[in-house]
């Protein structure tokens, strides 16, 4: 009867991976996150720089003592220190928004083709920056990094609002001697810290290009938010946060909460259009234990997102898009975004349904700084910021070749 | 530092539940699951009653050996037996169409308002028939029912598709002396065996009113259930679906599940025209652990269910779901649904994400039986096929009201 064995096979997967010792994981497989997550101590660094920007005040209270931030960075900066550009990363991006997998990076750049000589962000004329963001696994302080007392921050790792990010990429920026971006960009929540640069520091954005993205974190947003976390929360292996010492931490609860992201991520079409009802090869789903072929697409992806990312970084990253909100403490959302006076682009994807564009045309209209939606034509939903890579090129040079004031 | 609490707070929730023992819960609260659930063994019984089908060979293999089939009526059978309904419910609905809580009802009539003397499905007319579904747990055999060694079927409980669920209900209409149903009925799952009953049994069903569903079920549907199927499994309490006598089942990952689902049953303007980014009254969800009111709402959902369902039905019926495809053995939709004789009546919610209505002109445009798509204007998405009640009695007395032929 194979009924038994399909309702075990999930747990006998689960157990079967985590009793898995650290020994045979790192002999195994070198990319396993548990033996060389870039987000571990002693892990590769690949071509990552770092600048330790000292102590930091938080937004909600408390703060952190030593704040180290990783970037990577292509092209020169200039004599006039005037050709400076932020890429703001997503959820679970890096600095590495350019490049091919290697040595401490075991993702390609997650915007190939838009930065190099030629390319839209062209090294040749400009000096592109991307740092990691603080609260991230990939170089900058987050959960997994040492505390003072030289453990893991774990669980004690305060809460970081978008805005406490952007203040310790300001203080990147000083430490690299760029007192104005000729351009801020990013989508999703790199969106989220874009817009909240043009917002707090108008002086020092020329240029913000927001992809994907909405002034404030909107019920769905937090709706779709909320079983994600509980996902990495309930799991068994989570701890509290305080994982890091012990055999396995919570992957299955990241992954589970990676499914739900995934799909808002796409659009119904594309699923309908790549996956229908096919089955996965070699499996039977009708009693016989196996998978659709869409169920097959989940489980890939969360096993890769698993392999390489920390869950205490997801919680918290998760949890400052959910304190996103341009207009708090600031008069409402169209009083916080008059402040702007950087030449505001913004763009939504035609698919989205995580971010719909109804959000991106909110913006624009409360921001006599932005001039109309651009709009990405894309079958592929949220997603579209980071595959149509043709259009948002498109977007980036004509911005970029617009003189804008000061 | 709030910090430390935020991070704790799920786990420490989760562990003074777990750990409540059955007696307390018995003490404290009569409608609490684990003591009262109608799944229960011993459990009150309420309006329900029943009938003994005997074995059941299933579709994808092996059978059941003995099935009990739970059901409710409204009005009275007459003597040419051909005044009779059948209701459908959807996943997490039961015999319980009409009617106050009470007893063995721990919810009222999932559609109120549609059933009595007068009302579109008018008692003093018509005898109408709700059972609860094959794999379910209010009555009808399911994963809490005994199998013959005595113990619940839990993990062993078989495979079952939509095709049995409704070869189980034509068993329960030949007990009852009903040869043809006047009219079939139901929304989403519901609509599932609606539509299954007019394909498999084309001489018995008069009329099929199918509401905010789809032929099959799409990529999008499987690849939400897969996160859901997943947190009730991952859960430590699962035990592989042998939890029943276990002091605490997989309420967690269940209430997991019903968040996501919840989601995909409203709609995004509804959220956000409800709860936008208001915070739980008393809470603070920047930096000081606290919920924003969407937050709120899923918690609501998620403990309601949690504490009147059993996760192995919610596993059991989500299976059979991703299994629907009424052309699946019958040479595609658009042949299968050629058998149909039926006045066949289908209905889209406009603002259903998770059953498009799409995939209602799919049907509509692949039958010959069925007039142009109904549409029912809601703000609610999905869950519109419960809440319109009035839309939905309408359609119910017009189709109805016509003469079908036979």
């Amino acid at each position: 009867m194979t009924v038994t064995l399909r309702r075990h096979r999930v747990r006998e997967e689960s157990s079967t991976a985590r009793s898995r010792p650290l020994s045979d994981a790192l002999a195994e497989d070198e990319s396993a996150a548990w033996s060389t997550g870039a987000w571990r101590e002693g892990a590769p660094q690949g071509s990552r720089r770092y600048e330790d920007i000292g102590s930091l005040a938080l937004e909600a209270g408390g703060g952190l003592p030593q704040v180290r931030v990783a970037y990577e960075t292509w092209g020169t900066l200039n004599t006039a220190r005037d050709n400076a550009i932020l890429v703001e990363h997503a959820l679970t991006g890096d600095s590495h928004v350019s490049g091919p997998t290697g040595v401490g990076h075991p993702t390609p750049g997650w915007w190939e083709g838009l930065i190099g000589p030629g390319l839209p962000l062209d090294s040749d004329r400009w000096f592109v920056v991307a740092s990691n963001v603080l609260g991230g696994c990939q170089g900058t302080t987050g959960p997994s990094s040492q505390a003072p007392d030289g453990r893991p921050w774990g669980s004690r790792f305060p809460f970081v609002t978008v805005r406490d990010q952007i203040v310790s990429e300001a203080a990147l920026a000083d430490k690299l001697g760029i007192s104005v971006w000729a351009a801020v960009l990013g989508g999703s929540m790199g969106g989220m810290r874009a817009l909240e640069w043009a917002v707090t520091y108008p002086e020092r954005v020329r240029r913000c290009i927001v992809l994907a993205c909405s002034a404030y974190a909107s019920a769905e947003q937090i709706a779709w938010c909320q079983p994600q976390l509980l996902a990495i929360r309930q799991d068994e292996s989570f701890f509290g946060g305080d994982y890091y010492h012990q055999p396995q931490g919570p992957e299955l609860g990241l992954g589970l909460a990676r499914r739900i992201a995934q799909v808002t991520y796409r659009s119904e079409p594309e699923l309908d259009r790549r996956f229908g009802r096919a089955v996965q090869p070699g499996e039977q789903p009708v009693g016989g234990g196996g998978r659709y072929a869409v169920e097959s697409y989940l489980d890939h992806h969360a096993d890769k997102l698993a392999n390489r990312f920390d869950a205490n970084s997801y919680v918290v990253l998760t949890e400052s898009m959910n304190s996103h909100d341009v207009g708090r403490g600031r008069g409402g959302v169209r009083a916080a975004l008059e402040r702007v006076t950087a030449d505001l682009v913004v763009v939504a994807v035609d698919s989205d349904r995580l971010y719909p564009p109804r959000l991106s045309y909110e913006i624009a209209q409360a921001s006599a700084a932005s001039g109309p939606v651009q709009v990405i034509s894309s079958g592929h939903g949220h997603d579209g910021f980071l595959l149509e890579t043709d259009q948002v090129g498109g977007i980036i040079r004509e911005t970029l070749s617009r003189n804008v004031g000061r």
